[in-house]
């Protein structure tokens, strides 16, 4: 029986989710003028929407399929493929959110890849790539053998959290949101009323992404928000209780 | 038997850990003018310092001192003690180092508290003494019963690998850590050679940061590397064997 906590649990991620998705493109298309795919500024536009989509929120959303309580009765592979396709899909969007950012750089001729914003976010990526790759060989390739995704499944549990902490600090690395706060009058001695709308519009982006990261994140923790499942542990256990039961009948009746 | 890799994985924290305290404190020493506790830049410089010394460095070396492999020998109790000692002292500096912050604010009057950087460093130094606080009467106090003990360390496992993303997410939104890296040459044709000493110092920073956190985290999530203990579950799961047991000889008897 799956706890209300768990459900409630779910719907808050959800809605942290679609919130993180309309404030990134209430944003870029309200006080950034839009999107293109020319090279320009609007171009560049695409980088926070596709990345917020891609890297966090369908990534999140991807994560926690297995503890969705009313899977638990459907076949696990059927959940993998679900799992596998939205992961694949934020990939190619996270993909997509790199081209619009290297394009723009190649047009206005800067160089990629020196803040700390592009290294935590690339890391990301790449390893959300790698990580696509080793799941789809480790756990859905029938061919795979039983130690294999044993062995495995720690690891990409791990790597899977350790991506989205990687993406929430990406996000919030990311010079132009900080450039808006930084246009800010935090130097000078007025109050926070007196900040730009727009500076008070990303904050609560920055917040609702750190939201959306913790509470994925908690669901994720939880060991007993699991998928219920026979694994090959608790089989083992099973048949050692079985063949401790019969042994001792057998010793009773000699 | 603890593996290799839990001891190399221990020593890789320990390392990361000594060099982001390095970083900071060569940082603000070389480069930001050196220390005071006058209400000036210098107290101020005190700032970054104590923030990675207590809410990141001291606070991922306390949050594993259970998964340390020499300590398994030896009494929980004792343990439980120097976690508690650590964590203190982690959130002693960390709260003197909001104090520096605050003071400096007073001193040239800005208002505190309204960048993400503030609003999530905050978040985690209120979570961290409530998880503190909440740990002493739930863990170390003798009169805590049992049930609260087991429905309270999911929890306080959780809250605290949150803090832990909390601490790093505002370590690297860090105003004037991106300043440096906002004054560097990445809007211009320049390649990441041109950049300030400083500039690249203090991605460095971050990155150690960064990789810091990731470490710290794989050791607090591989479920292997816990402590090995008799814990109520299955002190439970062995109460159960033995009345199965008994029961079967009785009916066998019979």
């Amino acid at each position: 029986m799956p706890s209300v906590c768990l459900c409630l649990t779910h719907v808050l991620g959800l809605c942290l989710g679609l919130l993180c998705l309309l404030f990134v493109t209430l944003w870029s298309a309200h006080w950034r003028g839009g999107f293109s795919w020319d090279g320009s500024a609007l171009q560049f536009n695409w980088h926070p929407v596709l990345m917020v989509s891609g890297l966090l929120v369908l990534y999140g959303y991807a994560a926690v399929v297995y503890r969705l309580p009313f899977t638990w009765s459907q076949k696990k592979r059927v959940w993998k493929l679900v799992h596998a396709g939205l992961m694949f899909l934020a990939l190619v969007l996270s993909v997509l959110g790199l081209c619009a950012v290297f394009d723009f750089h190649r047009f206005i001729h800067v160089p990629h890849l020196y803040s700390i914003h592009s290294w935590v976010g690339i890391s990301a990526v790449v390893l959300f790539a790698v990580q696509w790759a080793l799941g789809l060989a480790g756990f859905l390739l029938p061919c795979s053998p039983l130690w294999i995704r044993s062995s495995l499944k720690p690891v990409h549990s791990w790597i899977g959290k350790a991506i989205l902490i990687l993406s929430v600090t990406a996000l919030l690395t990311y010079k132009l949101y900080l450039s808006v706060l930084f246009c800010s009058s935090e130097n000078s001695t007025e109050p926070y009323s007196s900040l730009p709308a727009e500076a008070k519009f990303v904050n609560s982006l920055g917040l609702l992404i750190v939201a959306f990261g913790l509470v994925t994140f908690g669901i994720l923790s939880n060991e007993k928000w699991q998928r219920p499942e026979e694994d090959a542990e608790s089989v083992q256990v099973s048949m050692d209780a079985v063949t401790g039961t019969i042994l001792l009948l057998i010793i009773a009746n000699v």
